[in-house]
């Protein structure tokens, strides 16, 4: 890391390619100095341009002809060629580079250096040989690599669907064998030969990588070119992310596994299945000179799907490898106008400039973005000063509550006593604001201040003392037991966990209502636990690097950056599922209808068990790693507290003390496009304790067409159904234009939906539209099960 | 289990519902004598009858009459019952039962007893409430039942498909719970309400129990009626066990839960989908008087299907519970008669027959069955004597072995000196049969026997002074290595594994081919390595239950059982699969076109790495907990040795000396009906060591409807392509009677399909028949990595 980026959220790279280097090394003369290579120079001019790092092959154009002449040409033909079969096991049983066939040679050369391993290796081909002797040219650069101590290599991109898994096991090897080597595997974002027709397959393997992906690999394994598909299938748009999630998960989630994202296909405005990226460990972005457009002055910018692509990527903290810069493919600006193109981009990054204003929950949380918190246990830890402090500090919260208060206390005739209590007073936050509600409804009141933590009510005395005076009296213990001297109009408390419920206000509230009168009523009134799938390498192998066996099974409190929710809001085909972020239960207080015993307290805890279950439309394909759950508090009429993403803004924008909590699931769980999952979540309770279990199942919708329905009673009725089915999807689209119309795809479809919403739900209906079941993840007992006593 | 069931393969019991036994203690008049109950007396009369067991319900109708009071009548009308809420919350808050509401209450009486729970308990109701007081009542009966050391319990069947998780969920935590009760699901082998329009839903909570499963749960979760499908698709005839497999897949497939297989509905033949039930622990069978039929003569006897399955369920020494065999349903026979039928089922089945039949592989086997052994490494470790013997036991792999060398031998001029090499002659087995085909053929030939180990040498050294004399010439050393006087016209080995290649064959003849004349031949002269996908929990459990983390990395040799062949022969929708066990790849000797150093050894292990990659078609759905490993080798010409299941009674019926390979997978994967299934799996190898890594993909076909494909140029030739496809399935199929012909649809539809295969191939591809991946399982470094070092 250069000593620049400090304030910096992106790091920049430049890459040189072979091309350029041989070009660079064949006009070296070298000096007197002993420390005087062409590789050091092309180093020390980089970064004298402000680059902080550089990328470089690590082989040449000799040895790429040597391998080809020894394992790709001696295959074809057909006629034998014994020297070079003997000279290919020469080289297998001793794999040895010769002084010409690498551009590095020194320790101080790598210094700064990123390899980009030979991109003509296919380890995913469809010839065994080529995988196998790919393979083992991989092991001789990297053990190279490692000789010379870099620690940063780029691994070509796997080109072929039907042998990625190869790719992925060689890869998986390699990581095991070089334990200090971080490997990233250079993937485009997305496949862009799929919007122009196939060039037939070149006799030769030389050429620009170029990503192959064919319907079906067992159609065609020869490779044989067909007709390219009439335009972008949902499926082929996730291809690249496909293969990469297939390289990863071979190779178990290893951390030294990250992604080089390949810019160079320009991208569209809004493509909903680039988010998908968000949730990977992308460590470079590559973005060559010529993805770049010229402005109007000829000074080379982004396109506008590539600009939003990059400033919401600033966030993760990428290193921008920009690459042919020095080759003048714009006219104006030269080589630095790109890298001050990206810095632009940076500094106009809305995430960026969140992240740097002060009060912003962004701002707020730099430093905890994806880091796992076990959740607050108030009720069975007595919390610490300085974390009263710091949740005091939240201007949005304490500022609802008063509101609330307020608009509580002036419904009270202006003659009546108002008797508040306050249970949970903390160091005194709440006492302090309804006091304030108190002078501003100009109503009389009387506080009682309940807390069971003895080291905070010392804190309180003194405030009682100095602040509150007589206007407050102050009661020791905990509020499911503790009496109070006479009962309260307005029951105010902070309870909230993340997820609602999940501190124990149901419970404690329990008790609290005993000196609640009647028709009292409590602050908060009510409130709501919500989930949504999410997907996130990052969390996921931060929830399993947990000590205990039981880490997986425990929410966790999380400042969400590098995930990616995978539900939709469109409602699936038939419309059978519910919005992105979905509501899995609700408490009020106080309660109604509640059986109680003779001291006012419920028998059991049965009736603050909760069940849901929830069905998620997932439009793009992705990997479920775990819920994202939210809370929404009604505090007192239209007053509230709210996490979820969706209304947070409109609720209590700008609000600090709660971070979401992350459920993660202990196996990862394969989500194909236009899937549903469907959610089982329970609050459960017994005598002494309460806790979450959660549970996914996911389904594929299919047509009963009589595949799956082999004897129908009247074959043309399906037909019939089929045709009813196309014609109620009138709106004619129009002939796409090759890029952005054909990537928006998905867009246009929803807004046709929501135009023919319920025309088709009806036909959709018409043709015994089902699902079947496809995965599931395990169930988790919540580790909170055994922390969670009091009860 | 009762002493005489030592020669049997499956227990009786007989099941006394509630009604007959409130009947039988109303009756019950107590003798004198301490020890007499009405329990005590049923249980000594079954046993006299000649049950091995008893099963009896736990509780009474007072029982569920006060549940129903406490906990759903409180509910039902909207009029809220005070009472029963407070009686409801008192017995939630200590569950305690009266005494008339159990039926056994003293430990003697629970000797050879299995208790039903409540059959009316709803764990998956669609309600909350009666879930969680379901569960409740579940966990009460539970500690009641261990209380009166009850080890065997039987739990009520899952209804309803939505909230299925729920169930699984509660018996999961009853499991954890009460550690040394074993729990069996009990489950309808498939659902029969499938093949009539479902009544509306029943007002009440009562009555039989019924399995309810919605298309789409989400679509009316109320349970509102809906009309039948006009027939039973595939996903429905899977409906109960998928439910079996969530209910294990949430308990973590503890060995403690099995399941109680109710073979209520009748069984139609050959039933493709009801194979997948010999995978699952089916610990009891659920065998209602009313299930069989009454024969010409009255006696009652099973329809076919169920004939047919019970007999092939014998194998896997269930209980087979019979019910109501007391009420007189039959006219003839008495209650005798059910038991003496089951017997004779028994004794006629084909797989106990084979079982007793001395020779066959199931009597070799017998007690092998599912036991996982780790396979032989001949080359690392020397063989004891005993392990010799057993295999020289095998009348048919010697036998095939002097045919190929007598059929070789012929094919020389009778004037020729032929030499023979035995390489790797253990006790001299190949040996002798070398001599036996050199008499028979008559010619001149001279046998070479290398052996490595040095205690089998001198087994070979005794044998070679008392009855080979001079015709044979003992070499000792690695055939890797060592010096053989004179070059071989045929090489004879045996050093195949169950896959072929895995006990590194291979390997060791690309040594000994150095005394092999140019011209010579090998015996064997190739092998080829299959598989096929496969489903057992038990296999499943066995494998990860080993001691360390490896266990599931590690191929085992296995006597299948308790398994279930996933793949179909059909190549499934478009034919682009292979049948149900597919070759992965062959070796050939001698090799041709090899490259040799000086010493004539390959200068590496290369050319004996291999990769496969293999698609399935999985017809229905279940679960895949690894792949079956098989090999076939030609000897010599025609003559051969097979373990090949279709093959394998052709090539060498009878051979006892490999039982196949069985490669565990370390997580299920759920595959779909209809499905497709992508193994990958190689043979690695390097400097030191050889291995396999395997892994699998599963996909969904999927239509590219507009869904799929959101913009198409013209939305007219969508349907057009439609139109052609249902017109290539011409043959209109009569209207299904009621049972049969119905649930026989897979096979009507096989049968069409081979019919109009080649038109519907076209078709299908007219229509852009495409892939989605909906799984994956983990890759798999073989155990093997690390201890099969000797290249």
């Amino acid at each position: 890391m250069s000593s620049s980026s400090w304030d910096r959220f992106s790091s920049l790279s430049t890459h040189i390619n072979i091309e350029e280097l041989t070009r660079l090394t064949a006009a070296f003369t070298p000096s007197d100095q002993v420390n005087d290579t062409a590789v050091l120079r092309l180093v020390a001019s980089s970064r004298s341009k402000g680059y902080d790092a550089i990328s470089i092959p690590l082989t040449t154009e000799k040895w790429r002809a040597r391998w080809r002449g020894m394992c790709i040409l001696s295959g074809e033909g057909g006629e034998r060629d014994v020297g070079a079969e003997e000279r290919a096991e020469a080289w297998r049983a001793a794999p040895v580079f010769m002084r010409d066939e690498v551009t590095i040679t020194r320790l101080d050369e790598t210094e700064g250096v990123t390899a980009m391993i030979s991109d003509w290796l296919e380890l995913d081909s469809e010839d065994h040989w080529v995988r196998h002797d790919s393979e083992i040219a991989l092991q001789q650069e990297l053990a190279y690599a490692c000789y010379l101590n870099i620690t940063s290599v780029v691994l070509p991109s796997p080109q072929n669907r039907a042998h990625v898994v190869s790719y992925a096991r060689a890869v998986n090897e390699c990581i095991k064998a070089t334990p200090y080597v971080r490997f990233s595997v250079k993937i485009p974002i997305y496949n862009p030969s799929i919007f122009h027709p196939r060039e037939p397959s070149s006799p030769t393997r030389a050429g620009t990588p170029r990503i192959e992906i064919q319907d079906d690999p067992m159609l065609s394994p020869g490779g044989a070119s067909k007709p390219p598909p009439p335009c972008a299938p949902e499926g082929e748009l996730n291809a690249t992310w496909e293969m990469w999630d297939i390289v990863r998960s071979v190779c178990d989630y290893n951390s030294r596994l990250t992604l080089t994202l390949d810019l160079t296909p320009p991208l569209p405005l809004n493509l909903g299945v680039l988010s998908k990226w968000a949730a990977e460990p992308v460590q470079h972005i590559f973005l060559p000179a010529s993805t770049f457009i010229a402005n109007t002055k000829g000074y080379p910018v982004l396109p506008k799907g590539t600009q939003s692509f990059i400033r919401d990527s600033m966030t993760h903290r990428p290193t921008i490898i920009l690459s042919g810069v020095g080759a003048g493919v714009h006219a104006r600006g030269g080589e630095a106008a790109y890298a001050q193109y990206v810095r632009h981009l940076e500094k106009s990054s809305p995430a960026v400039q969140a992240s740097m204003k002060a009060g912003t929950v962004e701002n707020f949380a730099n430093g905890y973005q994806d880091y796992l918190q076990a959740p607050l246990q108030p009720l069975m830890d007595n919390l610490q000063s300085l974390t009263y402090q710091t949740f005091e500090q939240d201007p949005v919260k304490y500022q609802n509550y008063e509101e609330a208060i307020f608009r509580a206390l002036s419904e009270w005739p202006a003659s009546d006593r108002i008797v508040i209590c306050v249970a949970g007073a903390g160091r005194g936050p709440l006492v302090t604001r309804c006091l304030s509600a108190i002078t501003r409804s100009r109503r009389e009141a009387f506080i009682y201040a309940v807390e069971k933590n003895p080291n905070a009510y010392v804190t309180l005395q003194g405030r009682q003392k100095a602040e509150w005076k007589d206007t407050v009296e102050l009661v020791f213990g905990d509020m499911r037991l503790v009496d109070v001297p006479e009962k309260a109009d307005i029951l105010v408390t902070e309870l909230l966990g993340s997820f609602g419920d999940n501190e124990l206000s149901p419970e404690c509230l329990d008790g609290a209502s005993r000196f609640l009168k009647p028709d009292g009523i409590s602050i908060p009134s009510s409130y709501t636990a919500h989930l949504a799938p999410i997907s996130s390498s990052k969390l996921y192998n931060e929830a399993r690097s947990g000590k205990d066996e039981k880490s997986l099974e425990t929410p966790y409190v999380v400042m969400f950056q590098a995930i990616n929710l995978l539900s939709g809001n469109s409602g699936g085909l038939g419309e059978r599922c519910g919005p992105q972020v979905q509501e899995c239960w609700e408490f009020e207080h106080p309660r109604k209808d509640a059986v109680l015993n003779a001291q006012g307290l419920p028998p059991t805890n049965s009736h603050n068990a909760r069940s849901a279950k929830l069905a998620f439309h997932i439009p793009h394909a992705g990997v479920l790693h775990g819920l994202a759950g939210y809370f929404e508090a009604v505090l007192y009429g239209n007053v509230g507290l709210s996490i979820h993403p969706d209304r947070k803004d409109r609720v209590s924008k700008d609000m600090l003390s709660w971070f979401p909590l992350f459920f993660p699931f202990k196996a990862p769980l394969y989500l194909p496009s236009n899937s549903e999952l469907q959610v089982s979540i329970w609050r459960l309770t017994n005598k002494r304790q309460v806790w979450y279990e959660w549970y996914a199942e996911s389904f594929m919708p299919v047509f009963n067409t009589p595949h799956d329905n082999p004897i129908a009673d009247e074959p043309e009725s399906i037909l019939s159904t089929h045709e009813s089915f196309f014609a109620s999807s009138p709106t004619h689209m129009a002939t796409p234009s090759p890029l952005v119309d054909a990537i928006d795809a998905q867009q246009a479809r929803d807004k046709r939906e929501k135009r023919n919403t319920w025309a088709s739900v009806d036909s959709f209906k018409k043709v015994e539209l089902g699902v079947v079941k496809i995965g599931q993840t395990s169930l988790h007992n919540a580790g909170g099960k055994s922390s969670w006593i009091g009860l």
